[in-house]
């Protein structure tokens, strides 16, 4: 098996955790989006979508989509449980996921794609052009996105993690999408001194050896 | 337990079918999203999201997410497995399910509410008002789902279901998201004569008892 990612590109950045926690050494190779290099020939060859991160096996397939490779790698190497392992943990994990995926990842991907001048004509991943920018898409993304802290604010006041009281996919989602949209300069996170439970949550998870090892 | 539904709305329907896959019966009542009932003050106590599907279980927690609920029900009754029972399958399985959710039920989605005076100042879900609709969502989401409906069509060409040789939850997410993106009029699914592998598929994916019994 070999990994594709991309720097320090969010949706890959969530298998490269995933792998450590796992405990996984997996070869890797980084594909620079920013030089479009997920464009080229030879990648096109390898994953026709155009996306990071991928994962191609010995057989030559290829799996894509960020939560999928999680998924495969777990049913191959099943501990520690990042998805869970007993029906409720595993509701609540993909409870979580789910909104995350759409009330912050999302947004969070919307409101920098439909922002910067990187972009232009290719508001949405996976397309080379003809899919201009929509600027009204960026106060909506700050809108769900400022709720969308409240709620996990509230959550985490409540319990240690994000789906509960153990580590799992969800707070990997989490972390790994709050650094992007920071990263990126989303305004809905650009102060979060209000976020007591989150910074503590945020602190925690961070420095994580999964998550630090993997800092340049 | 209980499940609330909603008429045919499509993810609240995703979980009925999976019920009726399953062989299981859970008592079900119907919320109209129609009439606004997900507001109430009575649904508000049980599911403060206001969105539907919700499963109630017996000790009063709720879950919602309908990728969740089936997620929780498939860990109680594992058989037949429609989230994949290899790793390959369970990769599989996830990665089609990411991509209908992303590039064509949020697709859906996005032309239906950005479009319809129902949805005025409440273009996405969840939100009573303060979120305006985006008319340029129209047409990205109709050019996404278009490319969608080209990838479906190679994939039902090469494999008799959505991710592979077997039935799954892809196809549920599949089905529901094509026939409410026609019933809500979508222009991009509006001609599908031209996708002869994908009419084969839906024919016999609507025709399986777990469909079929749910239709008025």
């Amino acid at each position: 098996m070999k990994l594709f990612v991309s720097g320090r590109a969010p949706s890959p950045r969530r298998v490269q955790i995933f792998v450590a926690e796992k405990g996984l050494e997996l070869p890797t190779e980084s594909v620079s989006i920013g030089k479009g290099e997920q464009f080229s020939a030879e990648f096109t060859r390898l994953n026709p979508d155009n996306l990071l991160p991928a994962l191609v096996r010995d057989d030559g397939t290829v799996l894509g989509e960020s939560i999928a490779i999680c998924r495969y790698l777990e049913a191959l190497y099943p501990t520690p449980a990042l998805f869970g392992d007993t029906p409720e943990q595993i509701g609540a994990i993909e409870m979580w996921l789910r909104r995350l995926e759409l009330l912050a990842y999302l947004p969070a991907q919307e409101a920098y794609r439909n922002r910067h001048p990187f972009f232009a004509d290719r508001g949405w991943p996976g397309w080379r052009q003809g899919m201009p920018q929509i600027p009204e898409l960026v106060a909506r993304a700050n809108r769900i996105m400022g709720r969308t802290l409240e709620t996990l604010e509230l959550q985490l006041e409540a319990q240690p993690f994000v789906a509960g009281p153990a580590f799992s996919m969800a707070d990997i989602v989490a972390l790994t999408t709050l650094d992007f949209a920071q990263d990126s300069g989303m305004e809905a996170v650009s102060d979060l001194a209000g976020f007591a439970h989150l910074a503590r949550w945020r602190a925690e998870v961070s420095g994580r050896p999964s998550v630090a090892s993997l800092e340049p």
